[in-house]
């Protein structure tokens, strides 16, 4: 999407010699827009396990990016092993990120089908822009379908602002473009029709305040920041025509597993009668879990998230504390929507109910 | 209550010549324990303008002590025009806050039973600690029945502490002991029954964070703070036992306006079946108001609140900005609770169900 006017994706290979791997350091954000330049794979281990790129798209692009540096960075003689151990130590980095370990296997297994290195490494180059590409095209195509949604909306309101509200960032800097949850909204400014976004900012870690605020702006999305607790409010007013958020995961029955707080969102537009659409590649659906409550494992986080914020102050990143000394904290980081509180999910096939009929409908592959 | 073993009221006036208003000063909590000593009519008037001291009762208790300093102030040739001008002063510079209206306008009828300025004076020094040991004693009231609901709860948990879960600030720094919401939490540790409060930490400002988790600690009862976001997923996991929160006003049909983010958790607490009560002192109930929705005003706030969070750093106190430059914010003060999802009021007087017919039945004197 368009920083100030100018189009990025979070990720790419620059057209330079030799090609490096260049990533928005989203460590930065909201307050300085940089660029990192990361020409080995140390590097890019360290952009990932530094969450200075995260998000499951934006994670498995890079390390599809990070697999072409380590082709090239490979000895002729153990081309094959030094592969494999670049490719371990890219995995490492994040452990529990699915996409990250699905792009680097892709790579190793398209790799296979090159006689010599510079075959390999031409393989690498070509499929780390295919992963980088696809996962564009799956976002557009949840922006497509979920435009529908926001149309038909709009075409009740009068020619007044759809107003579309979002949870932590399941946005374009959460994957290679579009994003996941913001693709409709993208796709309806696009298109001429008129949306404002309540950014809820997300704390702890306040991803909305600043990713989902910072990416919007910039593009020149009319949006508003809210604390988490305003979201009630707004709705029991007729503040709010549409909620859209990411998932995490996604249960083949459409129990959602998205960042803490979602599940209180739900409940308050269930209770206003305002329409919750889950933004969910298929990439999300674990197709083996049929109770979201019972069986997707919630992460307990650091308690300093929550004892602290983090912020700027004259420039400069600063973490405040606002809790007394000797004060405990939890921190749970998602929580489990039921499928009975989700009107319907956005896949990159078609919106569906969040039932396992119809999902299964618009992926019968994954039928059995 | 306690601060690390020593018993505090927030307001009181010492035994020292000539007299003077003390209090805590709550802008420097919960990173210093401060207390101020207010000698003039002037200084109460800007600890009160300037927050040192907030909370309804809090706020009622020192205007009454205020206006002690008013008598001893004013002249003996003009000694009504000075205290009435002081009561002027006093009441302008919380307008909307009825506790202090009403405290002022007692002290005020309270003194014209006296003949000389002497006398009138020690009337008002009377009518000072009458109205903060009513406070106290209106909020121990409200601790002995909430007990009992505690005390029930704990009789099916074997020994287990009880988790508390509250929003905001109702605890005795808002009052001048004990407070609303924490009163039966007090009242059941100091009954030896086991609790354990989940404070979350109320954003914009924070006052789960800095002032109830101080309370709670201070005073040596078992807590931990959540973001705000947290509450549905331990409602969901069993984690929380009761909920209970304070009231900035009520209707007399048990709607229950409150600090922003109340709604969110009384929605929780319904769809997990945990019973969701508010301490409504009968000086929080609007006795002609009867749909909280539509009739109490919500304040709309600075957004500065929202794009910043107050905390402390090396010591001192900082605000540190969360957002992108150029972003807008929403600020809404409270929200509304709809009688539907409150399971009982608890007043001074006793529990009842949020609905009419009866908190009448409790303040029959009401009914007309």
């Amino acid at each position: 999407m368009n920083i100030n006017g100018t189009p990025y994706r979070t990720v790419w290979m620059a057209n330079e010699n030799p090609a490096c791997v260049r990533i928005i350091d989203q460590r930065a954000l909201p307050h300085r827009f940089e660029i990192l330049r990361l020409q080995s794979v140390a590097g890019v281990c360290a952009a990932i396990r530094d969450m200075a790129v995260r998000g499951a798209g934006c994670i498995g692009a890079t390390a599809g990016y990070g697999m072409v540096l380590a082709a090239r960075e490979a000895s002729p003689e153990a081309f094959d092993a030094d592969v494999a151990e670049a490719a371990r130590a890219l995995c490492a980095t994040r452990p529990t990120a699915v996409n990250l370990a699905w792009a680097v296997g892709r790579q190793l297994q398209a790799m296979q089908a090159g006689d010599t290195p510079a075959a390999k490494i031409a393989i690498a180059r070509q499929t780390a822009q295919s992963i980088a590409d696809e996962d564009v095209a799956f976002c557009q195509s949840i922006g497509r379908h979920g435009l529908a949604i926001i149309r038909e909306i709009a075409s009740r309101k009068r020619g007044d602002p759809v107003n579309i509200l979002t949870h932590c960032n399941a946005g374009w800097l959460a994957f290679v473009d579009c994003g996941s949850a913001t693709a409709p909204i993208y796709a309806a400014h696009a298109a001429g029709v008129p949306v404002h976004v309540w950014v809820s900012e997300t704390r702890p870690r306040n991803q909305g305040a600043s990713l989902t605020a910072w990416e919007l702006t910039r593009h020149g999305v009319p949006c508003s920041l809210i604390v988490d607790n305003a979201a009630g409010h707004l709705m029991q007013h007729g503040r709010v025509d549409l909620v859209i958020v990411g998932t995490d995961r996604t249960t083949v029955t459409g129990d959602v597993a998205n960042k803490i707080g979602t599940y209180l969102k739900a409940l308050a537009a269930a209770d206003n009668q305002i329409p919750f659409y889950v933004a969910a590649p298929s990439s999300s659906i674990d197709w083996q879990m049929t109770d979201g409550l019972k069986e997707i494992p919630i992460e307990e986080r650091d308690p300093q998230e929550v004892l602290t914020v983090r912020g700027t102050l004259e420039g400069r990143a600063a973490d405040v504390r606002i809790a007394p000394d000797g004060m405990q904290a939890g921190n749970y980081g998602f929580d489990v929507t039921p499928r009975r509180l989700v009107t319907g999910l956005i896949t990159e096939r078609g919106i569906c109910r969040a039932e396992r009929e119809a999902i299964l409908a618009l992926f019968p592959e994954k039928s059995s």
